[in-house]
């Protein structure tokens, strides 16, 4: 797909997206290009009327939705959220997601798990058979030696992501660096996650198998889209 | 058990701990008046010849060390450690561990999973039939209402910690909050810590239940101790 087409593909399900937000209600905000999209539809709806209030998953999310005049609000004051809007970077039939590419995931899942339903936003191109990409992983600092000894011994390759704009590791939102594990092709997504969950200073991986059933993913492929859920 | 008599039986605990160090070895340095026993006993030894060297679990474990001249390194230098030293406050008969009221066990779990062995020293007030204490659980301040209401749904009782000589809430080494949250008594810890490893946002927990197969348990009692393991 070319860049113009890619750009055309996000627009149309970010705004498909915004369009599943009922009236009255708290969303989660997630972060990213397609977020944004959602961002500027529902920019419009809020000029049209539109009563919402979002809690941004990130500084990211903060800074872009406040330029779009959405107002926020926090977890603490709604721990339960009706819906929560974010990307992903591979999405599997099961959907499953790895997400992670802007470090931002573990407010990320903090807030698809506070949320009653979760909308995928994605291109066509983050539809995969089976889940491969590197799993970004955001790691205690303290433990990033023993990460990797961990992470190689489950068969994984990781490797510390550095910054851009910024000498040495990227550091989190919350203080964190983050590894990307390369585990190749993963058949049992779900395993893989509990796997990640037990081992001490792997604060929260990328991987996202447990928000299927009550998921829709919005898939953008040119100048259409179609929802994808197990429904 | 007196005050003096409980001073007592940790400090005989801790010193039997020391001697468990082989020289030339690297070991973990738990937080917590027990392990500053053990501390004192290594100070003796190094000052008689014994060289090791310590990663600290906290900056109060570090602060320590350096005033008994103990020699310190990172985790990430030495991702595998000999030994490591820690207290409890609670332990049950299949050594399972309810740790956290320093607020150190993130760190303290990281470097009991990087150690071959691990050492706990308590005196005998800490042993109990089943752990009912509450359990402390390091929490992302973002998620802080969401882990309440998780926490609650599990059947929980969640309280903030709030600081002393500080306003509000206790803040960790890692710069998160803790919540100690009361269980009741807990049959299966296990599956508990597996439970609260599954939730994000919820950091880590302070059941420590994956290393009894490599643990040795020191339990002072007056001027005597004994050494639990499963072997």
């Amino acid at each position: 797909m070319d860049s113009s087409l890619l750009a055309e593909s996000k627009r149309i399900a970010g705004y498909r997206a915004a369009d599943l937000v009922e009236d009255g209600t708290v969303i989660g905000l997630g972060t990213g290009s397609t977020v944004f999209f959602a961002m500027e539809r529902l920019a419009e709806r809020i000029a049209s009327g539109l009563s919402i209030v979002g809690v941004p998953t990130s500084y990211q999310a903060a800074i872009r939705a406040r330029e779009y005049g959405i107002p926020l609000t926090t977890l603490d004051e709604f721990p339960q959220l009706a819906l929560a809007i974010d990307g992903a970077d591979q999405v599997d039939p099961g959907l499953s997601l790895i997400k992670g590419r802007g470090a931002a995931h573990l407010r990320e899942k903090c807030v698809a798990d506070a949320a009653e339903e979760v909308v995928i936003v994605v291109d066509s191109t983050k539809t995969v058979d089976t889940l491969s990409a590197p799993v970004p992983i955001e790691v205690l600092p303290f433990a990033c030696g023993l990460a990797f000894r961990r992470l190689t011994e489950m068969g994984g390759v990781p490797v510390l992501r550095e910054g851009v704009k910024k000498d040495g590791p990227v550091v989190t939102d919350n203080g964190n660096f983050i590894i990307d594990c390369n585990f190749g092709a993963i058949p049992d997504p779900a395993s893989l996650e509990q796997q990640i969950a037990a081992v001490p200073g792997l604060l929260e991986c990328g991987l996202f198998t447990t928000f299927a059933e009550k998921m829709r993913v919005v898939v953008g492929e040119g100048r259409e889209c179609r929802i994808v859920s197990l429904h």
